[in-house]
């Protein structure tokens, strides 16, 4: 892969670089080790606000961030855009697209992706929003099927072009379901005054008795009254069994007709080629590491964020929450290690990594979130003010924040999504053809 | 195409929505006609800043507004996203992906491709810059150009890699030179200290003798000697003959090797099927119109903008220049015609369309443009301040001059451009393996 070799120090190789790779690399110290840091994109996405970007609210640019600009420091550091095909553990090396690279120590940061559990149809035909190229996927098809629902004169198909179902009633899904519900309200009517925007649906599908399992049942039930007043349909109790690019089969015998159908039932972690059955929680695809990050089995090898299960939590039993939080906390716990214990010879009792949960919280519009910070409880404008300002501070780079900050302003005083831009990939080809 | 046909009103389609469609979209009076857009995107494209968006400067949304909300008022008007194939002028309808539709009066507004004058090879391997979707492909292949070239230690690969050709010395390639000059400067060899940024070589082919053939020899000069201060090596009278996508032929023998080819040399009308040989000028793809932007055989049919090739011109014997202005003017022209003559009897004795021109002009950088209005040329940070103005006035929509306008901000005191995201398009196959 075209890196120099260091004879004086050791190579630490992370790959991924959201929000638990970034913290690693940006900490380890660069006298102690030499930093290459791989990630399939060339750059980091805060994956909290990509629902906005789905839903016409904001551009890629403002909630990622070019990887080589937040790292500056360039001694002993190197970023590679590559995507890893396998680790070959024997022989400390991964291999890539761009070719391999040895490694004397291994850190896996590469998050989850969505879970279908299995179900190939779902996973052909639902629309899943994990990445950005996925977010604007989204964008465009639900601006497109608009435009198709205009020149349909057929009920059943105009019916699933404007049903709009959300499974999963995690924040993502009630996040999406609030914009969603916020854009019948205040955008679609004025942009297809032919279509009878009414008979838009948009359905919230929760497999579990509530919404928001991870929050408070008062945070739930504020956002399950939100919802109800922006018009969404909650189902609860509502497994989703099968889809057919059609319709939605759910559990309860309850299906719905619909052309739109967003996964947000679940992620697993996003497993990377070349480790044993025994290494592996294979329910979930996360890697076991012990109480210091470490896999069970490698000396060599740390996995932190989204892909780590930490085994023997007594805490978190089925493993710490797939969030920014847990992955920020532990890139940072293992830059620690790194630089002050992994090379001394006699090794400093180090404790082991335990997850501080500060609070969660959830938007689901215009002056309408909840929070939950231990005993405090918030909910309505103080909640959105508070979501806004943490999401906003979180962002990485002034300018993201400017940018963002201004379409929010913008939004909030003219009611209007602003950037309801259908932007379909060049291809030779079909320009060709269209011109 | 599923749109109600009003017995007493006229209906009038215009196919197109750039500055010439888009002009006469909003000003016909609706108690007259039934006006019916249609556009192949679901927005308008301000074409005269793509190249920021191709070097990183901007976002689409920047440059791009959502049409329905350019044009609010619904009554007797309807937008359709769709694709024209070909008109049939005996039958008055035209065909597009979406069904067919009926016209009593075609205004056509189609714009122009890029023209490679025939060749394929060029067609097939360099890289456009027409249209949002190619000027982000073009800004993804350079900055994934820079990160193979760090891969490689082939030498003739890596030059490849590092060389940039724009052919055309007109505004738009003056103005990509300038912007990838200063890439060069206060960019690159920050986020690329393991390559030596001096390798990077950036040529400017010009088939003619001088540069901004549209201005004044005093602005072309002045132009020249920026870009030289810039590092851009430009070639005049250098004609190019071929690219076999690894090196660029030139009829002076000269030739280059590069994976970055950048064609700005030419453009021609987007011709819509349908028209007979002697409706059209074939050399350059445009539509014959008479002084009164009426197409010369039928009665009902009219074009404007790039598309419109108006014979007899004493002004302008090789049809007008394809800009805006043309396009913007010839709209409001043409809507004022409809609007007070078309359907009176006794018809006012209308004056023929004259473009007034009032100026042009060129950015080459940081404080650096060139404006020729008549008698008045200005060059340096003065120009460079009109240009901007003209520019951010230009663009559509509050929102987009606010978010262009902080970007230019930002980017003006931190020196770098901010938005070097490579974003590829969503594919659900690829997306797949490569997790």
């Amino acid at each position: 892969m075209n890196i120099p070799i260091d004879e004086k120090l050791k190579r630490v190789v992370i790959i991924g670089a959201g929000f638990a790779g970034l913290q690693v690399a940006k900490k380890l110290k660069r006298h102690k080790f030499q930093v290459i840091l791989i990630d399939k994109n060339n750059y980091h996405t805060f994956q909290p606000l990509l629902y906005q970007v789905a839903t016409s609210g904001l551009e890629p640019d403002s909630i990622a961030h070019s990887i080589r600009t937040i790292i500056k420091q360039t001694h002993n550091f190197f970023f590679r855009l590559a995507h890893v095909h396998d680790i070959n553990i024997k022989e400390n090396k991964i291999y890539t697209n761009v070719g391999y690279i040895k490694y004397d120590y291994l850190i896996i940061a590469v998050g989850s992706v969505t879970n279908y559990f299995g179900n190939k149809n779902i996973e052909n035909f639902s629309l899943p929003m994990k990445s950005i190229p996925e977010a604007l996927n989204l964008r465009s098809t639900i601006l497109q099927n608009f435009e198709y629902a205009l020149l349909t004169n057929n009920k059943k198909e105009k019916e699933r072009l404007m049903n709009f179902v959300i499974v999963g009633g995690g924040p993502t899904g009630v996040e999406l379901a609030g914009a969603l519900a916020e854009m019948k309200k205040y955008v679609l009517p004025y942009d297809y005054p032919d279509l009878d925007i009414q008979k838009m649906n948009i359905h919230l599908l929760q497999a579990s008795p509530r919404l928001l399992d991870g929050m408070s049942t008062h945070s739930a039930k504020q956002a399950f009254n939100n919802l109800k007043d922006l018009g969404v349909n909650i189902w609860i109790n509502c497994l989703v069994k099968d889809y057919d690019g059609k319709v939605v089969f759910t559990a309860t015998g309850h299906n719905i007709e619909s052309f739109n159908v967003i996964w947000a039932a679940g992620v697993k972690g996003a497993m990377i080629k070349g480790f044993f059955k025994e290494d592996i929680n294979s329910k979930v695809d996360r890697i076991l590491v012990n109480n210091y990050l470490r896999t069970l089995k490698y000396d060599n090898i740390f996995a932190i964020g989204d892909i780590a299960y930490m085994v023997s939590n007594k805490y978190y039993p089925n493993g710490h929450p797939m969030t920014a939080a847990p992955a920020i906390q532990q890139g940072n716990y293992l830059a620690n290690y790194f630089n002050n214990c992994l090379l001394e010879k006699d090794k400093i009792n180090i404790k082991p990594f335990i997850y501080k949960h500060f609070g969660s919280m959830a938007t689901i519009g215009r002056n309408k979130a909840v929070c939950d910070f231990n005993s405090l409880k918030l909910k309505g404008f103080l909640a959105w003010i508070v979501w806004m300002s943490v999401h906003l501070f979180s962002l990485v780079g002034f300018r993201n924040r400017v940018i963002a900050l201004m379409n929010w302003i913008i939004q909030y005083f003219q009611y209007h999504k602003s950037v309801r831009l259908i932007i379909r990939p060049f291809n030779r080809k079909k320009e060709k053809n269209n011109k």
